[in-house]
């Protein structure tokens, strides 16, 4: 998580990185994300010392948001930390969470579970996956929440409670977007995984998952890796700054020779064939750049997922498709061309939006799933 | 081309090989269409003699076909041969042209062009980008022939004229489609060459490009030779053959610790990601079958092709989708994939059509052209 919000104001992503040491006492609630390559986590405090353990800046990077309207919201009165670690290093994640004793944070529910069990919000398929591994290894149950119910209580909680926490990327700029809760519903909803999934949310736990795609961020990923020996994501996702899709991708200039397809609305720099360049030449994989491979794929996926997105959007009539999920990590060149997508195919009728905490929806919706708890409760009475 | 048609009847694939040796005023007409990575020959011969000229048949595929209700065309009375070279190696089809002298069959409309220049109907971007070429080493022009005006021309004609056509795949089986020529209209038309064009067609010369995708052929091949040192589109289609895509792709499954997640309609088995699973594991590239790094590569096209293709089929209430272009050559899982993403995404609703004579709707298209033009020069007497 590289940025964050204080109070309502942006700061800037070094002053969030916030590694708190924590009582057992202060640590009201923690709710995990399971997914498929990242396990995200959402905890609060009540108070935190603040100071950056350099140790575990490594494996897992860490931000604090106070929400606006926190008076709705009871539990989440404190302080929300987010941490995240790859799927792959599970031990590593308990190890985090036994280090801060996280997760006596899930007791405050204990009751439902028996009084001798303890249980903490868990989400993702990993929640089923790796039940067992969190009870023996720390103890406690995982109280499954649905995976779509939480992306969705997670969005809407962010763009009704966190301001500003929606914005446009237009042309290398962001721009925040005021959201008017009133007229919020109906949207689409993109959460970029390892997969991806669409949501047409119309409200508060009323939604649908509408479609979806497997060219998610674990393609870029997994693909990228095989094609450059990357190591991580974030290395893969920072070589394609530095790298130029036009060397692998067959543009429509290269059939064309040089010239546009006017007839159909393509320019000669319209990619024709993602990496059909690299079918007629004498060339290896060695022969390629790793850069410019990055480039192409970010490229094709970003592009492929918007206009799937879009495509979408159209069917129920939405002009807003807001995107979540870790595979966007606040990268400019991948909201550009998500937005330039979604811009291009529906000519300018629809909007690409983005999320500032982008990566934490569904473990912020398993968080938010205890206040239900508790707010029904309130209901009731 | 794998399949063809004599007299309306569907013929096995060898005893379409054939390798007529022409004279000049044997051909008819010659059309062509240079796509970025192939380019396609469609001619026309009244005479011809049959034999299998071996070395002609390692650079190129031959077949023919009569079709059905040819009063209707006058140009297409003889027959009909198709061939198909890399268009990398554009040379090669130069030297075809040149030993069977076919470059004469399109002095028919020379007139058009002043008396002494010849002029052949060429389609594709290779039209512009290779006229020189062409002029130079065969000292004609290329007539050029709108690629879209092409495609719909040709499939048009393929629909209405040449029975049995168009087949359904499902479960591992071929099913002819009896087309009502009174009811074709309207109808998607994608055609996967090197990218995708998604054209609906509302009748002849009445149709529109409502959508394309980069994630073609050209990526298939592009992709997969890079990630398998396969020599030949071909031959990494061969190799899907034996593939398991599983080894590769994270599945619902791989999430779910083994569960499905039927509550949104996903079972263990679905892919969730891609090539999600090449981030995880501590493999190289070189770990992987190149079987199962094809299998993966073609489901993750098609699978994405059928989607996207079904969501523009949607937005115009077309319920026929026929698929064309030379990514799908007649192989089965290729085909399998398309159809069972299209009723996947459609419910059912939607049918994936697939053409026998899939790759050469362009160049048909622009052997239709010569016809067009006496047949408008016939409307107006």
């Amino acid at each position: 998580m590289e940025v964050g919000m204080q109070g309502g104001r942006l700061v800037e992503p070094d002053s969030k990185i916030v590694s708190p040491t924590l009582s057992a006492d202060e640590v009201s609630h923690l709710a995990v994300d399971i997914g498929g390559s990242l396990i995200k986590l959402v905890y609060s405090s009540i108070n935190h010392n603040s100071g950056i353990d350099d140790k575990e800046k490594k494996s897992s990077k860490e931000c604090s948001v106070v929400p606006n309207g926190s008076s709705n919201y009871p539990v989440i009165c404190g302080r929300l930390h987010f941490a995240k670690f790859e799927t792959s290093k599970i031990n590593d994640c308990v190890e985090f969470i036994l280090s801060k004793q996280l997760h006596r944070g899930g007791s405050w529910h204990h009751e439902t579970f028996g009084n001798d069990k303890k249980a903490i919000k868990a989400t993702g398929g990993g929640a089923y996956k790796f039940a067992d591994l969190f009870k023996e290894k720390l103890g406690v149950s995982l109280d499954k929440v649905d995976e779509m119910d939480c992306l969705v209580a997670g969005s809407n909680f962010l763009l009704k409670e966190v301001h500003p926490e929606a914005f446009t990327y237009i042309d290398g700029r962001e721009e925040y977007v005021q959201i008017d809760i009133n007229d919020l519903y109906p949207y689409l909803l993109v959460n970029i995984g390892s997969g991806v999934s669409m949501i047409k949310v119309d409200g508060d736990g009323k939604f649908e998952r509408v479609s979806g795609t497997s060219v998610g961020g674990g393609t870029f990923w997994g693909l990228g890796k095989l094609l450059t020996k990357c190591k991580s994501f974030d290395e893969l996702l920072e070589l394609s700054h530095k790298g130029n899709n036009r060397v692998i991708d067959m543009l429509v200039g290269d059939i064309y020779g040089g010239t546009d397809y006017t007839k159909i609305g393509l320019s000669s720099t319209n990619i024709a064939s993602s990496f059909g360049k690299a079918i007629s030449e004498n060339k290896e994989l060695e022969d390629y750049r790793p850069e410019d491979i990055s480039r192409s794929l970010l490229r094709m996926i970003s592009n492929n997922i918007g206009q799937i997105s879009y495509l979408n959007a159209l069917r129920f009539g939405l002009k807003r498709i807001f995107f979540g999920g870790f595979f966007i990590r606040g990268h400019a060149y991948t909201m550009d061309t998500i937005s330039v997508a979604v811009n291009f195919w529906s000519k300018g009728e629809a909007k690409a939006m983005f999320l500032r905490h982008e990566g934490f929806l569904g473990a912020l919706g398993a968080f938010r799933s205890y206040e239900s708890h508790s707010f029904d409760a309130n209901m009731t009475h």
